[in-house]
């Protein structure tokens, strides 16, 4: 499997996923693949339809189901949520209860310092057709409500689990947000680059490239001004003087 | 479709979704549903393997390819991203270029920032089995890497699709982070939950709940704090009161 390299499995002791009345078995299996893509490894299952274990789960989740603990199935959400502290349910459709709605960053922040305290959390989701009761979300501590497109807000299973294990990944990182990896070359010294501006003016100005002296320092300015844009690596000079030898030498052909 | 509400379909001029080389129709289709559920709606694909338009696709769409402007197919990645000025690769895949590598919302918000300019952005997306050439991903301005579980970081397209659509969505809202909708109540002022706490005070101490005068405070305190935890609504605390009254009575039966 493409991207799956088991020595670096990187698993968190996170948020318990519990889908209640699941109807698809590849939904289950998708379910269980977005979440070890995010570290999550902890499912339970509230009475699914097609019962349990089911191939169709196994070859839906990409392999996801073999590296997981086994999957937990229970007759109601009370047995399925006895050990936990807090109850997150996930829901599009405002109920008319009086109950904390979190977007799916927040909630995850919250359940992570939960965590980190030595709570136990978990995340409800409702099944395929009709998503949760309103009584399994009353039982629930908060509402996570996820802000899509108000006219076309409905995901599916695996995608809803997707986007909140997401949040919770996003918290267990330290990605930097903008990297420019150089490899084996490095970001080039100013002095580096101030070389090769310089023989590039000399062989422009050699040339007539500039019309008139007055108008020469504002055009250099604006090739440095381009090339530096460029964030080059020394390499890249190396490449740019070779590139200026070689446009400087006759055609032989 | 549960969730679908085409009176409220609210999409943004946002980037144009690019596939290359996919391979499933249905992975089209998942793709076209995640984008529209984030408010995007300009997809394109680059040699489609079964070609376009396709039945699976529409299918597994959830309606979202009939709400969206016909899907544009092109011959190579060069005449799809004609028209664009700034395209970003996502690959999860280091390769030996040197360029900027960004997570998704910080890819998003700068793809953000160049929309609000007047820039017309791309996103591209490999195919199933291979993702993205080296030759693509060069061709781009910058990378998107997702930093998902490094032993098992393999996302399905419709999944890849859903992460940056959602980064994106999420910088067109201003959803609050957490909300406590009250519906037609209101959160109770001080002066009603002060009169609440004093009554249920009083109707303790009727009863000698307080063993010693001097423990009364501390426990008053505790009782205040958790009620006050629970953030009531001025029609909880009437529900408290009839609580109380009823519980004052003898039983019936």
């Amino acid at each position: 499997m493409a991207g799956t390299d088991t020595q670096n499995l990187a698993t968190t002791d996170g948020p318990v996923i519990i889908l209640i009345d699941p109807q698809m078995p590849e939904n289950i299996g998708a379910c269980a693949r977005a979440m070890l893509n995010c570290g999550l490894t902890q499912l339970r299952l509230v009475r699914p339809r097609d019962g349990w274990p089911h191939e169709k789960a196994e070859a839906n989740s990409a392999g996801a189901l073999a590296l997981m603990p086994p999957v937990q199935v229970f007759e109601t959400l009370g047995d399925a949520a006895a050990d936990l502290t807090t109850l997150y349910a996930t829901t599009a459709r405002p109920r008319d209860l009086v109950k904390t709605v979190f977007t799916a960053d927040s909630a995850m922040a919250e359940a992570n310092t939960r965590t980190q305290a030595g709570e136990k959390t978990g995340i409800l989701f409702g099944g395929e057709r009709a998503g949760l009761t309103t009584e399994d979300i009353a039982r629930a501590d908060a509402i996570i409500s996820i802000p899509l497109n108000a006219g076309f807000a409905s995901l599916n299973l695996g995608q809803a689990v997707l986007l909140v294990a997401y949040e919770w990944r996003k918290l267990q990182v330290t990605t930097p947000s903008k990297t420019l990896p150089t490899g084996k070359s490095e970001k080039a010294t100013a002095q580096l680059r101030d070389d090769l501006y310089a023989r590039l003016e000399d062989e422009l100005a050699a040339r007539g490239f500039f019309r008139t002296p007055e108008m020469r320092p504002s055009v250099v300015r604006n090739i440095v001004t381009m090339f530096n844009r460029a964030d080059l690596t020394d390499q890249e000079v190396q490449t740019l003087h070779g590139i200026i030898s070689i446009l400087t030498t006759p055609r032989t052909k």
